[in-house]
């Protein structure tokens, strides 16, 4: 880890909360970039209503999936073969291009959002965040402005350029800023194991149904909903998988409800 | 200056050429952000045309000014007082929306270039540069990619939010990656004195010529030609400034020939 890990990093703010849209509610999984226009325009206004403007104990950093922006980009190469300049330059453009629907959005409903783009902020190291400029986003939220982040290709000092999907960036910026809260918003109830959402995972219960946790349906290069897991055990902070599908379900979420699985790492149990 | 100001710099990069071109070249100086298509496509071939690709001896760091599409919303504010929130979103959505313009006529001609955009990875203290995240920058440069910066709206430790303008980028980003040359494309042939181009000006004869330099035409909130020239006095590098409003100007610069003004600085007379 570099220096610029812990720069501008609050770790004593109180109650930042990390909330990841996923992919998959906010664009149709299909093989070129289709988005849901109005998936993105409700999950905004929720979010939107939710979180009140420069409230210094209500932090909002906001991360979205690529979805069909860009894991079929993506899946052209391999993670770990790295990819050319064009693939960088098109991987990039397509996942921006949604960003930028849903930063619409968020202001057209009201909410104080701009775009944090990992590729000008984000160095990986072999396909995980080795460096991350958190001065700015510091800032952002010390003046209760809502930064948003994206899965994104980025400068890579092992492969050349690689993926940081939105689930890792949603478990590393948790860490940095000493997150209450994380919230997985995803098209389904939760982690399902024989049809059923189960309530509570834990690094003790997680052995027994990892081999039942599906991956989600459709292109997804980033590891779906095992890897969600297995992200949020490692860390010890709430977090919650639910669906952003259903209407109401965000803004309960940022409520501070309790819904759909509930992940607890091994500080938090 | 933090930490994260070196991280990723390569000082001993040989012949990175960090180049502006000004807002004025590229968007017309009205009111409202009007940009100049054509101008801003023959810009991004001649650059497009002068930078081998992948050509490690061969590195450019490109950075843009707003022109219409920044300074009369950033004026609306003097610098000192900061901005709102939605002042800052509006800042940074419309410059955006022209290094959008910007890095698409650079790709259609098939130049390898990515956005870079200062809100989310700079830091200022009371206007100046603090913290600049270097390390991605730098691994594109390695690999043949160019980064495009512009002028922004960035987050300020001192007074909240407040203008990087293009020019202070490229002084900044010059020194940080031991640039051997700094080009400035502006709308005029150089620093104009008493109706003729000034060849050279250096410390020593600035005293004698900036009476008569003129500022820009139009609303510029980011210091004019003056404010460039004290710029690149500071700096010990080799500086031009040219008119990149005639076409084959940026081409020749590229190509190595002494065109406009030559900026000298302390360590380069």
């Amino acid at each position: 880890m570099g220096t610029m890990d812990t720069m501008g990093t609050n770790t004593m703010t109180p109650r930042t909360t990390v909330l990841k849209i996923g992919g998959s509610v906010l664009t149709e999984k299909t093989d070129t970039p289709t988005p849901k226009p109005e998936a993105i325009n409700r999950c905004a206004g929720e979010i939107a209503s939710s979180v009140t403007p420069a409230a210094a104990d209500n932090r909002l950093i906001l991360v979205h999936g690529a979805g069909s922006f860009g894991h079929p980009q993506a899946e052209k190469r391999s993670l770990r073969n790295g990819f050319t300049s064009s693939e960088i330059i098109e991987i990039h453009r397509v996942v921006a291009s949604l960003n930028e629907l849903v930063i619409g959005a968020l202001i057209k409903n009201g909410l104080f959002a701009v775009p944090v783009h990992p590729l000008g902020c984000v160095v990986a190291e072999d396909g995980r965040i080795a460096r991350i400029a958190t001065a700015p986003i510091a800032m952002m939220l010390d003046r209760g402005i809502v930064p948003v982040l994206h899965g994104d290709v980025v400068m890579d000092s092992r492969v050349g350029a690689s993926i940081v999907s939105g689930d890792q960036l949603v478990t590393c910026l948790a860490t940095r800023f000493g997150a209450a809260r994380i919230g997985f918003g995803t098209a389904v109830d939760g982690v399902i194991v024989d049809g059923s959402v189960v309530p509570q995972i834990t690094p003790e219960t997680f052995e027994a149904v990892q081999s039942q946790i599906r991956g989600s349906d459709g292109t997804d290069v980033t590891g779906g909903m095992r890897g969600k897991v297995l992200e949020l055990l490692e860390i010890g902070i709430a977090s919650h998988i639910f669906n952003a599908s259903k209407p109401g379900m965000i803004a309960r979420f940022l409520s501070g409800e309790e819904l759909g699985t509930r992940i607890c790492g091994n500080a938090d149990v």
